[in-house]
């Protein structure tokens, strides 16, 4: 049975050091907007502020970029140093036009700049790099959150971390999940039959991609809110990982 | 400023007839569940029950394969005349590999099959096709609900038309949009500024993708919740398009 859904901004988390605890920062941030963690509620965390705490930040002043860097940004009027550090990200490009790098990461996800951004950082002299295994940063902050919350058992909740990103064939981006703690980022619905009784040909939806969109709409991009809270969605309980979302090289026709 | 978002699925619709009138069913559940729609209220509305509305239906015991048909189907062992009706609903076939067609519509949608679908409707020897244009199916519902909601002027709200997709390099399906109306279906920081006073690099949202995908959260597959109303995003008032959305072939990489 399906029921109603809340999504609810979360603020005041405010600057993020690196080796910030974002667990103990999203905790006192809901703590100060009065919500108290239920079970199934579902965290969704941007990429940015789990980047800044990982210290996953590169110094535009430490990059050499190579000549490969160099041709490419001079004909496309980029900084060369941050060519290189996309290249340093990239385990193989996709595509290579009109100055887009399409990459794949090492993560296994296809993104323009192998989702190397520059927007956001102090000083303007650092791009921030995605996290080595959003899967481990999504776990982390899920499982200082069950500590923090002080029940007799940690209380059943996920945590997706997400990314906003471009699509083939659409104009604009949108919020993805890179990260997922705590619940399955599929729901299977293959077997399931319609009211009719015919079996479901869209039967695999990505709802933890659908549950980092759904926040996106609350987060805004000047608006300082890098978490959002969605409550009353039935998800199904596991360990999780985004990988169950990133398509093989060898099923997928557009790579 | 940010505030809470409500999704809340709209139930007992029920069965609908080829020139249903969407509206005025739409208008009539949400009495049912004690709902008075507000200035602001988005209403996300699955493509299935428009295509029906619509008539966009076709009968398999009327589709004459081609030989080109023919040989794809047995080749992939599917039924031939399901592939004459996709190849029928197809501009040009972007790829056609391991049994799978992903076409461009005349629309200028890329999808698998054309959106042809073939599940939940009566008989099960008939196949959906997309609507002819979701921006006038989703228009049309749009006025019938302002008309019915009996205010002396129009209430300002969204409609958006979704189907549920795949996606190049991903797992799984999302609610995409198709049609729009009422709001523009993306918003474009361009030029505006983060907190540092950096211009914003990811800068056009395809929000109207993003309230269709958290749609589908209170949709589920078997659930029969063809509507969500979306309570509390701050959208831009515009007549809207989903063609905002399609990206110009001139600038996709990917097809």
């Amino acid at each position: 049975m399906s029921t109603e859904l809340r999504i609810i901004p979360i603020t005041g988390i405010g600057e993020i050091d690196p080796d910030a605890d974002l667990g103990t920062l999203i905790y006192e941030a809901l703590q100060q907007q009065q919500l108290t963690l239920q079970t199934g509620d579902v965290l969704v965390v941007t990429q940015k502020i789990i980047s800044k705490a990982e210290g996953r930040l590169v110094n535009l002043d430490d990059v050499e970029p190579s000549e490969f860097a160099k041709t490419f940004a001079e004909r496309y009027e980029k900084d060369a140093r941050h060519v290189e550090v996309v290249l340093r990200e990239t385990k193989r490009i996709a595509r290579m036009d009109r100055g887009i790098i399409i990459s794949e990461t090492y993560h296994g996800f296809i993104c323009a700049n192998a989702g190397v951004d520059e927007s956001n950082v102090e000083g303007g002299q650092f791009l921030t790099l995605l996290p080595v295994d959003s899967d481990v940063s999504a776990s982390t902050i899920r499982s200082r959150l069950q500590q923090l919350n002080d029940e007799e058992r940690p209380i059943e909740i996920a945590v997706i971390v997400s990314d906003t990103w471009g699509r083939a064939w659409r104009n604009g981006q949108v919020n993805m999940a890179i990260g997922v703690a705590g619940m399955e980022a599929m729901v299977d619905y293959r077997g399931q039959r319609d009211a009719y009784g015919y079996e479901l040909r869209a039967s695999m939806i990505a709802v933890a991609d659908e549950l980092s969109a759904a926040a996106e709409l609350v987060m805004g991009k000047v608006d300082q809110v890098p978490v959002a809270l969605i409550r009353g969605y039935h998800y199904s309980p596991a360990a999780g990982t985004v990988h169950t979302l990133t398509r093989d090289s060898a099923t997928d026709m557009f790579r």
